[in-house]
């Protein structure tokens, strides 16, 4: 039986991908500083092993095989993501595969020595060999999956994204966004005129945060039994499902960065925990994709963390943890604190999707070749005053060379996070559609009917569809701006 | 070129075994609970791609065809040990593996049940099963090998031990031990009726202790940037070369079980920093086996740790850390303590030897059929009066039932605790022949002149040699009882 072949095939998968990501976490968190060489070595190795597995000609035999056996709806299900995820990795020709790891590798190199002088023309020739080899295979991806050459390359983070869908989407928020940030800014200098920030800084031992931050995270969900926090000097959540390990970053003089960390971290980890245990090994049985992944950790950061309600909660354990005794007063205006900036990963809910749309523009046209290299600062200059008002013509340091993305060749990444923000928005907005008591939920640390819809909704639905699919069928309608809209006006209160 | 297709297999075996090993040290030091079921289905599964790797039929010829081509003497030697290896994995059918693997964990199983309350009929005809088993696998190892049953069984820990040669030295070994025992009992009674020994307890805080041993890990050694020191139930040198895991465990009200258990764990540690990096994906590369293991690792903690010369340079650090100001007086009767008793891992370096050899005696008879498993309790017992003065015939949770090796299916690995010891004295023995001032070097905390000889004739050589080869090149001579007597009459003043 073919299906049984691709099940214990599944198996075998999972087990280099645990191996990875475990490797990958003791890395960042535990690894002696001299075995970095020959780990990397190591998981080179197992990655090939993984990509001979997981490309091996006899899946497209099983495949063919397991859709002609009598399959249970799940296992039909299964062996369409195996065929999926089979079509996506060898839609490449190895030689090209080679050539593409070879190029983004040099180029990512000479971003790292590049970018702390901004030297754009040293860093220039290295993106151009990534455009173009990005174009060669947004075209092949194209081909095999019938798809337009970018929709082909989003295909890989978010199954079922369309620029059809999303450049409306993203039109609209930002003609939206373009407005309301100044009217929110003028707000929000008048309101600290009449209140003075007060500044939250202090002495926090980093064991005081680290028990706020456990109690935070298994406030919100998260199985303790299945999972952990400790410190890497770049926050993420890795791990697998039944052993999520979650890393955050500790700053002695301020607690609230590393505690939003903590609850963006526990976003992810929750969806990670609570995938169905049955198909673990099945590509149907994990999490979705990019931007349901970012919804689901900005739905946890965002749409609870930063909701006054979560703070009427949160605020007695901040006293007795940290020894302090702030009001909500005190504490919003940073947790709402917004601020034009250049940099991408310093933004706020605001400003942060002025960024995306930027880059989701500029990708586009950097593919279709209406862009060329040589002429991104301009491009990259005119749209931040554009969108933000601001000019990064003399700072390509941060500008065009700010994010990792471009450099190591990731193309049709960049939507999934606004993407991400805009979903946890609808999934709140839909929450409280059928729970209206919510926001008094959270304010009484009880998140049970929350994450009941959530973990019903989205969380066991796996990959069992495609992003708008699931996001569909979760809400009751197709990505609507709306909510994410409706969301900054409320909070923001313009 | 086979010796390539060698090469770039020793590669990916080198890779899955890094895999094991770190997802091991993740698994005692930083897993969550939650995590254990699925983690064992990943091992398993990845110890499976390592076993079909390293007995895939294409080694045999490419071997053969390594021996026709022209290599350097390293390549040669990297060849000879890719076939000991291979023969000694697949001279197992694969039927029998199964069975084997079933039957001892079975056992093993029946073992941790049946041991806490000593339940001997329970558990006696799940080792049946096991000896059953491992006669006929010794059985067929010897006819691939042309070995004795029992030499075949050894081969897998210890390549080149022999009965032949073991046994003899055992012999004068238990000889002497016998004797030897009471005298130092009564001479240690004579002692500490003179001087009292002084209580060592206090309130050690673990950070305290933990800072302690990485001091001395370092003073013997110890490579920070190639390897680290946390903590776990059960105290194991684990990683890789590059990435040398150490674990130990804490009291807080002693310190001197922790701190030797860090010298005995840096031991090991110190020999998988040193193996030759360039050949480190090569069988010939690693560490030689049990035995030669065990002697780096008592070589640290007893040559070294139990030397009166060692605490002159330890005491102020001690003092230091710990805030006890003990002298060298007081220290050494507890570093030197021996007693008689009925368990093997709490034996001290006089006792732990007859413990070894009773099993040695033991497993052979076993092995042969001259002993069945029935009679065991009292064969067991008859040894211990004999060897150690005690009975366990009321007692078997304490007696036959006290080791995981028998009912595990590890029979041949016992006496490489002890020839450890051996070696390590005889190593010690020939050091202070080449350079008598070592007893002063240790007192001064300068290991340079010590680790030299050790790394050239040890560390480097990995497995470039049989176990007895080795030693003898190192040492000058093959394994002579007479060192570790002498190490003995020496130490405890008879």
């Amino acid at each position: 039986m073919s299906f049984a072949k691709l099940d214990a095939h599944g198996h075998s998968l999972s087990a280099l991908e645990h191996a990875l990501s475990i490797l990958g976490v003791d890395e960042a968190t535990a690894m002696a500083s001299g075995g970095g060489e020959q780990r990397a070595e190591t998981m080179a190795s197992l990655s090939g092993m993984l990509h001979r597995q997981a490309t091996d000609s006899k899946l497209a035999q099983w495949i063919a095989d397991a859709k002609a056996e009598d399959l249970t709806t799940e296992q039909n299900i299964a062996v369409a993501e195996f065929e999926r995820n089979y079509i996506n990795m060898t839609c490449l020709p190895a030689d090209f595969v080679e050539r593409k790891m070879r190029t983004s590798m040099r180029s990512e190199q000479l971003w790292r020595t590049a970018r702390p002088n901004g030297d754009w023309e040293a860093f220039r020739p290295a993106l151009e060999g990534v455009v173009e080899m990005v174009r060669e295979e947004a075209a092949m991806r194209a081909e095999v999956l019938g798809l337009a050459p970018y929709d082909a390359l989003m295909e890989q983070f978010d199954p079922g994204n369309r620029t059809s869908d999303i450049t409306p989407v993203f039109a609209a928020l930002k003609a939206f966004l373009v407005d309301f940030l100044p009217k929110a800014l003028a707000l929000q200098q008048e309101r600290h005129a009449k209140r003075p920030l007060k500044a939250l800084s202090g002495e926090y031992p980093v064991e005081r945060q680290k028990a706020l931050g456990l109690e935070m995270m298994q406030a919100v969900g998260f199985d303790m039994n299945h999972g952990s926090l400790s410190v890497s000097d770049h926050p993420f959540c890795g791990g697998v499902p039944t052993d999520v390990r979650l890393t955050t970053r500790y700053r002695t003089d301020e607690f609230l960065p590393a505690l939003m960390g903590i609850l963006h971290e526990t976003g992810h980890g929750l969806y990670e925990q609570n995938l169905p245990k049955a198909w673990a090994h099945w590509p149907s049985g994990k999490a979705r994709g990019m931007s349901l992944h970012e919804s689901q950790s900005l739905f946890v950061e965002k749409q609870i963390g930063r909701n006054p309600a979560f703070w009427q909660f949160a605020l007695p354990h901040l006293a007795r943890h940290l020894g302090e005794d702030w009001s909500i007063e005190d504490l919003l205006p940073h947790v709402h604190l917004i601020k034009r900036g250049k940099i991408r990963v310093d933004a706020d809910e605001v400003t942060y999707p002025l960024h995306v749309i930027l880059r989701y523009e500029l990708e586009q046209a950097l593919l279709s070749g209406e862009l060329e290299v040589r002429d991104l600062p301009e491009a990259w200059d005119t749209k931040m005053r554009d969108y933000l008002g601001i000019s990064t013509i003399d700072d390509p340091k941060n500008g065009p060379m700010q994010d990792v993305h471009w450099p190591s060749g990731a193309f049709g990444y960049f939507p999934s996070y606004t993407l991400g923000a805009m979903m946890a928005a609808q999934q709140w907005a839909a929450i409280v559609a059928d729970h209206p008591g919510a926001n008094a939920d959270i304010a009484a640390g009880d998140l049970g009917a929350l994450n009941t819809w959530r973990r019903e909704r989205i969380w066991h639905r796996a990959s069992m569809g495609s992003t708008p699919e699931i996001l569909r069928e979760a809400t009751g309608e197709s990505l609507n701006p709306a909510h994410f809209i409706a969301h900054l006006e409320a909070r923001y209160g313009v």
